[in-house]
């Protein structure tokens, strides 16, 4: 038997490190060997987080890059945005053999780091290069729901790349758990509205490189983000100029299927069932329904993702599973949780 | 003194019905005279409503078209799609000069009926019609929110009518009161997702009706509406190309203050605030914000109602107002609540 | 016709505040003439508040106890508990005549501030002594709740004063507007627990003092306040023996009722409904339903509140009416929203 | 290795029968035979519930009796209160030695059922009976909170057992998947009341039954259910007057500690943690903090569980691992999920 890989999370009392450690602590070959936290150093991570109460036995402890690095096979950057982008070249610098997953947006649209390349960690799409990186950044929460909803659509040309418009719908949980006049439970419960419209969200760039090599095409995209009164869930609904007029929604719906085949988390859906943040809630899934508005000649794709798991925390582990050459659904097994 | 008009409500226990009822009580030239509920005939209406609990004192009564439309002044139909369409002539038959106030969709595309001409309810584009109307078709409440975004867009010319997409997000109020499986509890409940996409729902000919005698060209526009798992509330995000190339934010922004510089109920708001939910709720505001994404040339036009006020009672309350010379406001004045 | 009474509100931003000044805006007798806020100082209040988008045309207006005692009639105090305590007597000595209320814990327990008597501004037990009043202690939200509940059993003498439970659950705008990690939207959604139990929470003394009162006999009891993931609304359910072995529903009822025929904001509900914050929210109700335990002798009382109108900024308005000899319910006769 | 046991499961598209086919299916001992739906026969599982696409291939099957009886070892029956009273002897009749858990309140007060003995599932009281038993009551979800929240207290005589109070506070879900008015998103949001109080509720019997046993002696409570707007989560928080005057806190909570301490499922917490619905959701803990109030000699004891695990699926599970000598935790063993 193998023996188990050993887990360095920066930023485990975060929501994604929250996430990160819940899940690996199940996963059959992941060790939980250094826990960061500023805030809560040298405390339990129960005491931080009760409802891990005496189950999860790991104290939190400081933020030292010459420890963590050198105790570690892989390193979860699970930081706010800003900080991987000094601290990561520390890690690597006090072991070149480590591997790391940056979970911010630090690395997205470089192309190195110390010597190291950066590899795009979108499974779906770049699977091949992932296996032999040492170094990912792990997608975005509202990029991997809009770029899996176009994939398919854009490899084959039937869309008109300067009409994308994404309107998504995130849960509250991928503002991070600091705290704020926003997002006091009293001012946002039971709100909603869009923030960052008209291209001010960072996010955009992300899409917008993405969408391009897919379509080969320099494409730019409308991105409207909105933020919903739940914790966990995404929805982006996804539209565009159909450029091939008799497509039925068969061949659509077909044309779909055929692309995600082979990908576990990725569930097309008919053309009579849509995509709901309940129903991919605390698993790696991502549901698309794929639409042809006839009236309009207009393509309508609408994906759903937690924001939590494939959004952020799961995908960094089905990346880490692909690195390390465990099946690619270790330790994301989990179903959604309904009622 | 003028003495108060006698009101009718028919279907006075459903969502629309009790939010009618419940700002007429207030309105000092209104007497609640006959309420109607099939449901729970005969009894208090504090009965059904625990909340008005010795404080309305009415009992409900039998839909019985002769009795009312007798008795009555103004008849306010808050009852299910489908039913206005046969009972509105019969209230006509017995009281011909009774004023009509439809809430349902069963008129909102006629011209006619029983001699009577129907006119379309939303006094910001046809506020001398109304003035004299018999019968109004009081709007749908996405229609409301759609139309008010686009009205200023459409009447200078701004926006090529052939792009665009009216991405709506509706609390679950505008489902009605009546039980079903998608409106369970346990069922929405933090859920958020998209329903009757791609030119499915029943509120499409509605919009496309006014945006064509808007931009006098016949339109058509992708429409998605999506359920929020909160009470009340509408935000609409709705986009089209900008056909303009060299507006200015602040041009589109004055522009639409001025378009609405005489309308008590809408509100510009300046580019950097957005129209949410909780901002309008239990008012019968409408707030809109004008944007250019100057990246991709599109207009983006968000605005939020809350979907029982003014995209239903409120306005059919305004309505009636304008039909019976009173402030246009009366009885609408009561401002959001917060938090 | 008397002119309008001139209204300071000392912290006009916070929670109670904006409920304050909302109400307020609808007085016929009220005029706003100084709101103040720490943290806005000189912003338009609407900018502070988009609810309120050009609709409330008042600036926020600094801290300064001279100008606010000498160009107000009334002022209320809507500052964090601590405040007042300083801030109260530098506003008399400015203005020996100002009428003040104060909607903290500060001056409840006390009986006299810079010689003016301090008056607990529960109408419904003081009301003549309030209508002389010049400085008012308003009541806390859940001792509001509870000694409504509690009262009629305590002056009847129903009830053994040594076994009395509270167990309340309250909305979350009882804590105010500041942030903190418990607050934290994503922490908080769809959770619920209890707090400062077992005699930790500063409401007992309060409670306890006006208990003993009612029933002439030194009192404590437990109380275990829970927080809601709602924004409004208080549900106390009370328990105590019932000293009395064969009180029979029915007369329990009557007891209620009797005790409260004058009362226009308490309602007494029959035995078969319980009161919920759906059915007083946003208005300055309170609901009690009194019910007999017959298999274990107990009283089991259950009231409903809007924790910020009755248990806040509403009460302390009814105080106010009554000081100056306004109807009871002026700016007070808004029904419950539904739904 | 031992084969697998044959699962079947009746009822299971209601909200205890999906929440057993979800963790059954990761249950390394269990294989889904025979899953019932009367709804939705020879429909497969995930048309049923879209959050499982693709993933749970089953098609729901007649509620068979024979056929159920004759392909299970072990038969849920997850159906509404009443059904398992004459389905039950059905079963039993076609397979004799088929083990059967009944999660409804049909069984939990008899003894027999056609030549069966029923044993009440609580494993922290009766773990030695169910290794033995092949019928099992499950408990009800209040019962399980309540009985595991005194069971330590009454055991040791600490508390006089005719002052039990408990006020429990349940999500929706354990109101079953039936719609009806009270369950309607638009009324029940937001909203929170009792309901059942004074003796009315059907679980008291139980919760009296198991007090009775531990305490020795016939014992009556007092209960009040309140139903929470979240899905799922059960706290109580239960009163009784203290016998020992001198106990300390510690004391207290290293008794609870010891009468706990082999149990994997049961967390007693220190005293200045309480239990609260998100920190045990989707999870078969139970959370218990125990606290004295000195002021008035009274225990107050916390509990929190997910009604749905715990409170009914899950411990169903632990019963069946008891009886076919799997590891309890076998199938249980995820943590709450965060945030």
């Amino acid at each position: 038997m193998k023996s188990k890989i050993k887990i360095g999370i920066v930023g485990s009392t975060g929501y994604t490190g929250v996430v990160l450690t819940r899940l690996l602590l199940d996963h059959p070959h992941a060790e939980l060997t250094y826990l960061t936290s500023e805030r809560f150093e040298n405390k339990n991570y129960f005491d931080v987080f009760p409802a891990f109460f005496e189950e999860i036995k790991i104290k939190c402890k400081k933020t030292d890059p010459s420890k963590i690095a050198k105790s570690c096979d892989v390193v979860f950057l699970a930081t706010p945005h800003g900080f991987a982008n000094s601290f990561a070249p520390k890690l690597i610098k006090h072991n070149k053999d480590l591997i790391l997953i940056d979970l911010s947006a630090d690395f997205r649209l470089r192309g190195k780091v110390s010597n190291k390349k950066i590899t795009y960690g979108l499974p779906e799409l770049y699977r091949e290069k992932i296996k032999k990186a040492s170094f990912i950044a792990n997608p975005g929460c509202y990029p991997t729901s809009i770029i899996l909803a176009l994939a398919p659509a854009l490899k084959s040309g039937l869309i008109d790349t300067n009409t994308i418009i994404a309107d998504s719908k995130s849960g509250t949980s991928g503002a991070g758990r600091g705290t704020s006049q926003g997002l006091h439970f009293t001012e946002l419960n039971q709100s909603f509205s869009p923030y960052k419209l008209a291209g001010a969200h960072r996010h955009i760039p992300e899409i917008e490189n993405e969408i391009s090599k897919l379509s080969k095409k320099k494409s730019k995209i409308v991105f409207s983000p909105h933020l919903l009164p739940i914790n966990r869930g995404i929805v982006s609904t996804v539209y565009g100029n159909l450029k091939k007029k008799n497509l039925t929604q068969g061949s659509l719906t077909k044309l779909y299927k055929d692309f995600y085949k082979n990908e576990g988390f990725v569930k097309v859906l008919p053309s009579n069932i849509y995509p709901s943040t309940n129903n991919v809630r605390y698993s790696n899934y991502c549901h698309v329904t794929p639409l042809i508005d006839k009236r309009t000649n207009k393509l309508i794709l609408v994906s759903a993702i937690d924001n939590m798991v494939k959004g952020a925390s799961g995908q960094a582990i089905q990346n880490m599973n692909l690195i390390f050459g465990f099946d690619e659904n270790e330790g994301l097994k989990s179903l959604p949780h309904l009622p």
